[in-house]
């Protein structure tokens, strides 16, 4: 049986939150690790990390609406630099955790190891398998909801050797990452099929 | 062992579309139907839809740069309306074939049967499970690399009446709802858990 809603406004606050952040698909599950210019760390679970450019390499982060502290924005906003950490079940929990509201680094809060790496002012997850240097490109302000958007260049990608196929593409389910639905359902993935460059049937017919 | 890539430039094409695709993690599988003003309808597959805002009901689809025809990016712009249409695997080689030049409607290119519904224009795929109605809210031009960013607002949702969660959270896995990494590597999901809203583990100990 289909059901079908709308009138948004009218749906239980917890509900509606449920129910449209489920609604997109899986999401990304990534740890971004910054450095305010003081020196205190900060890590932070996102869901809404995604593709944006491969040449040059551009990765988008979607924040929200700015109107309690954001330590992630403010500390990219201030020193432009932050990490990606994909997140393994290993230490799925830990990462969760990262959402509660600390009043020390989340690093020390829940006793997940840090790593800095070649000089890179932001600290790194060190159990994370796949993980990236990142340097703040452009900042977007969404008019509609007050969300922000920044656009980060992939200066360094660190990648398990065994995970990279001859034609570059990184087997993430190998390396153990993991995806979210809605705002608290963790999956691991099994893959179905890689399947090849799409062509009309008519000129796959010629070859 | 661990192996890094940076200098990006210096690699070859295919390889370093492949590596930057599959680094940002999962991504959710989408089919978007429109219809331009003259009546030709179009679907589309997208791995770049994703949650913007809950209240009101936003969604974002990043697009890329506009140098060779994008019939969906023009009918959104044309008309206002698209649907977004969650992929399961009974037809997802069809969903995949969409990315194919087709000098037809790939409706009928790919024999996929289409649904309209309650008078909104864009047209659905009736196959899939999890679907909604969508309306232009916001155009944003990314300027790093001419992409652009689209924010559009759920008009209706329409789902499988048990798969919503008396939360709201809409089970999409149960729904069959696939995920996506890189540019062709599809997967299905199995939960691992559903973890509780985060808080401080003092505040924990207080309860």
């Amino acid at each position: 049986m289909e059901r079908s809603f709308h009138d948004f406004n009218s749906l239980e606050k917890i509900f509606r939150t449920n129910l449209i952040n489920s609604f997109t698909g899986f999401k990304s599950l990534n740890l971004i690790g910054t450095e305010s210019i003081s020196g205190i760390s900060n890590l932070a679970l996102f869901s809404q990390v995604i593709h944006v450019g491969a040449n040059p390499p551009y990765v988008g982060v979607l924040f929200r609406p700015n109107s309690v502290p954001r330590h992630t924005l403010e500390n990219i906003i201030e020193t432009g630099f932050f990490t990606i950490n994909h997140v393994k079940e290993s230490f799925l929990v830990s990462a969760h955790q990262t959402s509660a509201r600390w009043d020390i680094s989340e690093f020390e809060a829940l006793d997940i190891e840090k790593e800095y790496k070649e000089g890179f002012y932001a600290p790194f997850v060190k159990e994370s398998n796949i993980k990236a240097a990142c340097e703040l490109n452009e900042r977007i302000d969404i008019k509609s909801n007050g969300t922000h958007f920044i656009v980060g260049e992939i200066k360094r990608l660190y990648i398990p050797e065994n995970t990279v196929s001859q034609d570059g593409y990184i087997d993430i389910e190998k390396a153990g990452s993991l995806t979210v639905s809605g705002l608290d359902n963790y999956h691991k993935t099994e893959s179905i099929v890689r399947l090849p460059y799409a062509k009309p049937r008519h000129q796959e017919a010629n070859l």
